[in-house]
């Protein structure tokens, strides 16, 4: 038999419910169980002014930018797609157990660099923000090794300072960073990156976040690593050309994905975390009792037809 | 230019040290000075009886395992490649974000499926383990999420209960776990998985884990993903086929993979997590000085030659 130690098959919850012996938390439904109970309210479609389309040789990857974190990176990295600035640009580094970047690979080179027309080449830093009226924040009850405070706003995983007056988006599996060098101020979007593996938080705060990858991602962490150093790839042929990068808003509709995902600041969405803290499948021997935020994934669907 | 936002080059950290503004801790070595600096005493080899090969069409994955947690399971998976067990069997699972498995695709058919000889085809669960004189903890000074206490022990990121009496290994990147089904004493090693993703630590005490990927993880991790439920693969076709599974002890010198991994129990280990905690790294402007424990390697190199 092939031993599935994750997701249970709904028909052992509902033997167990109709006529087994019941687990201790039977009476608690499951993430599963929550997630399709859900209504239409629960869920809110991505803005296709803030969605951007990674079109690689294999695929289209999706990333929900974070205007509400990263203000001056969203606009600009929006600029960027407008002026077609990664046409033909490519995916140079893959390292496994960390990150995914796209960038100028002549980036180098003067005369060969790709101009920005009408976008900026870096920006200040937008590592953090004040706690304000634009974000709700929906906090995790359990310890976290690295900040104060741990959960969710306006869809993606932040943390907050022991006061909650300042907030940021920690880099969990999917987060999208704005590669810099040494100086804070020499980011701006040009060059981006993506999560592929257990996530590095001791980045947090030392990069602004502008988003998160919503579908895609295996196109991304399933690429081959680089083998240079920092998983760069060795030469520039195994460098993977970006087809193009476009926002959804400026695609026509039938080009579009159309997707829904989570809202985070709702009743389902606390109850969903304390499924995730306490899972009651039966093969779950030992529940946790915990949740650590980058194990709290924010679902997302395709966007339900209108009635 | 290519934004290095994670490795600073030597030469960096040399100028900082040399001439120019001096980083708050520039006096505190770098992790990678330190292991630089590093002598025969804190490496300890790959004992060839508890390091397994996996075989792929792409190449060698290379498991160590762990037989001070899980003895019984360790003792298994060793019968089960002197048998030759996995030899045609095959990868029939890659969730993004969570695991590799491998197993016997033809499992659920009783007149196909491989016949087990001489080892067992289940055993009890090796959860969980008492302290001993056999293992050397090796305590994270930070809060995890999971466990009350963390850290490493003869090599193996682990938890342990507040009063330190209970030791289990926990699920980091890499981790090599018994697949099961909802009974604990339902695995046994005949299918086995490796974690790719954040490191599901929900899943500690629910899985023995039996020891964990030194070498080859990206032959793993890299794989297409699969699109049936819980990523197994949608058809037979898509499986990958094992060409073998063997102890590195059964292979003749010549064909084996001689590496050594650092010791967890020595005075450089304690000072590599301290440079964990806190990067000098220039490009670091926010130092974490936190540390989780799956974001702490363990390193792995080739044995260095006999003098």
């Amino acid at each position: 038999m092939i031993k599935a130690f994750l997701l249970i098959p709904v028909l052992f919850l509902l033997g167990a419910a109709a006529g087994g012996a019941k687990p201790p938390s039977a009476a608690s439904p499951s993430y599963a169980d929550l997630l399709a109970g859900s209504t239409a309210s629960d869920w809110r479609a991505l803005d296709p002014e803030n969605t951007l389309y990674v079109e690689l040789p294999a695929g289209r990857v999706i990333i929900e930018l974070n205007p509400a974190f990263a203000p001056a990176h969203v606009q600009n990295i929006k600029a960027l797609a407008r002026e077609k600035y990664w046409d033909g640009l490519a995916i140079v580094r893959v390292q496994d157990n960390y990150v995914v970047q796209w960038a100028d690979p002549n980036s180098e080179n003067p005369a060969k660099k790709r101009k920005i027309t009408g976008a900026k080449p870096t920006l200040a830093a937008e590592f953090q923000r004040r706690s304000g009226p634009d974000v709700t924040f929906t906090e995790l009850p359990d310890k976290d090794t690295y900040a104060a405070r741990t959960g969710f706003a306006n869809g993606f995983a932040v943390a907050k300072d022991v006061k909650g007056q300042t907030l940021w988006p920690v880099h969990c599996y999917g987060a999208v960073g704005a590669g810099r060098d040494n100086s804070p101020d020499s980011g701006g979007g040009t060059e981006l990156y993506a999560v592929i593996g257990h996530s590095p938080r001791h980045l947090d705060r030392n990069v602004t976040l502008v988003g998160r990858v919503v579908q895609g991602i295996e196109l991304f962490s399933s690429l081959p690593r680089g083998t240079g150093k920092m998983g760069f790839f060795a030469t520039p042929a195994q460098n993977i050309t970006l087809k193009s990068v476009r926002l959804a808003a400026d695609l026509p509709a039938k080009e579009r994905t159309e997707l829904e995902t989570l809202r985070t600041d709702t009743p389902l969405f606390k109850k969903l975390i304390e499924a995730r803290r306490n899972r009651v499948e039966e093969w779950f021997l030992y529940k946790a009792g915990k949740l650590e935020v980058c194990n709290m994934p924010v679902a997302v669907r395709a966007k339900a037809s209108a009635p």
